[in-house]
């Protein structure tokens, strides 16, 4: 049988407040750092899709692509960009996954890219709401925090997650980005922190109940990888890792319109696809990296990925099972909330995480055993969702 | 053998100055023209792919996929949005066309659209600019009229084409549109108006030798395509357009770097790969949709696209060959030049003109004979080009 495309090599710039480095700048560090770590040189590649969400507003550039195919020297080869909100960084890896399982040739470079920090807070949390409903939802200042709030206390009713369990995962993916050269937060916090007598201090309330350490932060940065079809791969690479899987769907794009304001349909859509078109079961994930934008998205995700039943993300997540050295690790890298979040990045910067993972090369917070790994990282608040499956096979 | 992905319907809204129309309203209307044309409900819809390129500066919106699939009542299935400056439209068909090739599932819908009558000129082409060169382009100045002349001075120079070539285009190109209910400019011109005594009135110039007639227009508008792979293809519509060949390339960024400044080798190498891809020699096409953002560049691209031979497309034009009636008409839509060229729709917008044109459904604008269709879609100023060849087999 054809083998699935794969991944034969990942790049990361620093995540963070890049001063002095501007979007085509991150976008060829990454991209770079892909290629050289497998030795491959600009001039053999087939193809570039870069994931970007914000480059008209934020940096003046259109076609990205382009500027980038041109600035490493690898003209003559098509090069696209893909936005699709927070999720770009999956569907510029899905068309050029596509490009290969049509019979295209690799190596295809995928580089996702954001410089986030140019302006102040309000302005990029207003430049973010524009992936909320443009009538319903935008005008009425429903942000990503003030969404996000909502669907937390929904959902904590429902299930009876506390506080608490929001720490947890805030502490956790702080915990774990300190062991990550590239994560943005490198600031360890105790539940202490998050929960004491000093916690309106150092844990502010955003949007009630969520607080300073609930939302991911502000970051800009850029992460890479180099795909090939999977038959000529291990001429690149030792140990490929294959793209067993993908899924994507949408729903609503207003929460307020859909049956269940708590749920995530696009999510449960998109792993339950990609589940199906890898033969994989979630049972068989043994590292995931979840879109934890905010979170109670940790939660939410893991249970509608499957990898936890309803209402029990919380309780796993109690018993330390989602920690680097439990049952089923979730954002070792730090996920969203420590390693950052720069929109058109995050996609693909999941996609290196679990490369490194799943071939043993994550040094200090290696996560051990797993044979499959998944990605979900969301658009909107839940509104496009693309999975991914991958395994070294 | 399998047959290649299908497009089964078109349609289009109106190209001009959409006056209370937002991007939104236009990619709907779009969307709702194909979908209407071929009896498909949204709800059947396996796939979307959006072509935007201003999207977040002049409509404050991400991911527009999302967007449109919940506003045409198309939830559940993957929704993306690419970018590639003026190429974007062929680039989503392309993303498209690969999903289908890999063997995704149709029907898939291709829109494209832009808002950008959103501000004075001045500041659109400001806008626009920034496909240019970051560094060595934008700041100076190098706006794509600027752009598009020093390429004509070259070109006329060093082929003998002289002002009233252009002009030939202008022309031509506005007695196309008159037939073609969706153009922009319904505006018959004369070689007199364009060249006569008063022609420094009605065709002042705007970068010299550039003068008004030879830029196509700022225009609002919309245009859709449904495909689905090219077996099925047949219970959607009775004569299915196949895309048999897509070709994409880049170029150096700034004009200023490259080899042949007058040259387009971008748009060369991506009209030779279609044509490889397809099996379809040049001399097979029968009408051609053509990148003229520029009068000059229909003929340019005419040669680099092997329609003719170098120094020879003007002759051609002189000749009324790629008149209608001619032997390999160009344009026949009125092409960027009148029938508009609202960014992320055109590329798409040739699609459509060579789906009815193969067909056999462009009414007063009808060429005759053609068995197979090409269209050229430009990013920047040559720096990305992607071409695809159409037919009927």
């Amino acid at each position: 049988m054809t083998k699935r495309p794969a991944i034969v090599s990942a790049g990361m710039t620093q995540f963070g407040n890049l001063q002095g480095k501007q979007l085509l700048d991150i976008l060829i560090e990454a991209s770079t750092k892909a290629l050289e770590a497998a030795k491959i040189s600009p001039s053999e590649l087939r193809g570039i899709y870069v994931s970007n969400a914000l480059g008209e507003v934020t940096s003046k550039i259109l076609s990205s692509s382009t500027a980038l195919a041109d600035a490493i020297g690898a003209k003559g080869l098509p090069a696209e960009r893909v936005e699709n909100g927070p999720a770009s960084g999956s569907a510029a890896i899905r068309y050029a996954a596509f490009d290969l399982l049509r019979g295209g040739r690799g190596p295809i470079l995928v580089v996702g890219g954001e410089k986030m920090r140019v302006a102040e807070t309000e302005a990029i949390t207003d430049l973010i709401s524009m992936i909320s409903h443009p009538t319903a939802e935008y005008p009425s200042g429903a942000t990503m925090p003030a969404l996000a709030a909502m669907f937390a206390r929904l959902r904590m009713e429902r299930y009876g997650i506390k506080y608490e369990h929001l720490a947890m995962v805030a502490v956790k993916n702080h915990q774990n980005a300190l062991k990550n050269p590239y994560a943005h937060l490198k600031k360890p916090i105790t539940m202490d922190d998050l929960l004491g007598k000093d916690s309106n201090r150092i844990n502010p309330v955003v949007a009630e109940p969520l607080r300073l350490y609930d939302a991911s932060p502000i970051s800009d940065g850029g992460a890479a990888v180099i795909l090939t079809d999977g038959d000529s791969a291990a001429s690149y690479a030792e140990k490929p890792v294959e793209i067993l899987g993908i899924g994507e769907s949408t729903d609503y794009l207003a929460v307020q319109d859909r049956e269940d304001p708590a749920a995530l349909k696009a999510v449960r859509d998109a792993a339950d696809m990609a589940y199906r078109d890898s033969g994989v079961s979630p049972s068989e994930i043994g590292v995931a990296e979840l879109h934890d934008a905010f979170t109670i998205l940790e939660i939410a995700i893991s249970e509608e990925a499957g990898l936890f039943k309803p209402g029990e993300g919380h309780l796993a997540l109690e018993r330390g099972e989602t920690q680097i050295a439990g049952r089923i690790p979730i954002n070792p890298s730090g996920g969203l909330k420590a390693r950052g979040h720069p929109l058109g990045a995050t996609g693909v910067a999941q996609a290196v995480e679990v490369f490194w993972q799943l071939r043993g090369e994550a040094y200090g917070r290696q996560v051990k055993g797993a044979r499959y790994g998944l990605t979900l990282n969301m658009g909107g608040f839940g509104s496009n969702a693309i999975a991914m499956v991958f395994g070294i096979v």
